[in-house]
């Protein structure tokens, strides 16, 4: 089967799972593999002003469902992420992103990134965006996410995104007062029950004419 | 080769290309999947409120170039992609995908659907996202762009996210004026060229521990 065929075949499996079958749990090595393509995700500037948190503990899971209209995917999934966004961007943010650089690019010094630390600065920190910094990179977390589903589907695992959260209850829960991060949005991963019928159902999609345009 | 390792073989392998090879134009078939990649990215109820435009013409490339901090990939790469969102969201955008899904999943009548519709109106038409519905719709783009910056690798096809860009100036060189959508992001695809260094640059990530929590 060609690459491409494969890649389109997972995207139409996919879909938003309602019922996870409760005693199928994800395999170590392709948690690893998603835990890596999230670290993976491109970011703008390679900023990564996020955190992922894997949601384990089945008090804190049943906490959470009552803030996420009583879908029950929250506690029935094998793995529940919850992504989380810097509230706000510092120059200690931009600063440990040049550090990273010097020391994987093995540079000589933080120096020769300046004009790169500069922009970033000028951008995110102190321009425009710095002023909506929460919600920039609370976009950086819908990367994440869309490549989080597409790389679960590529690998079998099913998934279903979930922005019907509260997510001040969700900080409350996860403790992250004080942290630099707020809760976004989640995704619940594990694998369908066979009682879905949501599985079975066909994909509703407008044409492609309507939302694609050769301009 | 196992699909975990071909996986993150082509995450390892995709980076914001800064270079395009003018010459190497993406095939028709392989557009194709990546289009039909776009259409299947999953959105918040399924509403897709979004277009994505692929200019394609020369003389809006060049314009859009100086409203692109003059990065080259705007008019070096084979496909440039626009992502647009809805401006705000409408009674008639919830009754669209109703009529949709009637359609497509041969449903009696539209009433069937009307606990979801009524859901969907009292969330991101009447509700709390509904006055932020252009953020919503935008970041239901970045999904969007994850699934498509993933895809893209899959099938060896390079890319560069770009969200520095003029949005305003997009809207006004692409005539977006009146027709319910604005510019969010772009995203040039194509092939890299052999001169660009940044290819062979490892990439900068940090730990997957500093990155993603289990709680």
């Amino acid at each position: 089967m060609s690459q491409t065929k494969q890649l389109l075949d997972a995207l139409q499996w996919r879909y938003a799972t309602k019922i996870f079958d409760v005693t199928k749990k994800i395999p170590a090595d392709v948690w690893s593999a998603l835990e890596k393509s999230l670290v993976l995700t491109p970011t703008s500037y390679g900023l990564q002003p996020y955190q992922f948190l894997i949601v384990q503990d089945a008090a804190k899971r049943a906490a959470l469902l009552p803030n996420s209209w009583n879908q029950k995917q929250v506690v029935d999934c094998s793995h529940f992420v919850v992504f989380t966004a810097r509230t706000e961007m510092t120059e200690a943010d931009v600063d440990k992103l040049i550090s990273r650089a010097v020391a994987i690019r093995k540079l000589p010094t933080a120096e020769a990134l300046g004009p790169y630390r500069h922009m970033m600065l000028g951008d995110v920190v102190n321009g425009p965006r710095g002023k909506a910094a929460h919600e920039w990179a609370s976009r950086q977390c819908y990367i994440a996410l869309g490549n989080l589903m597409t790389c679960a589907a590529i690998l079998g695992v099913d998934a279903c995104p979930m922005e019907g959260i509260n997510p001040p209850e969700y900080d409350k829960i996860l403790g992250l007062a004080g942290s630099g991060y707020k809760t976004v949005v989640a995704c619940a991963l594990g694998y369908r029950s066979a009682d879905d019928k949501y599985a079975s159902m066909a994909k509703i999609r407008y044409e492609t004419a309507e939302l694609v345009k050769i301009v």
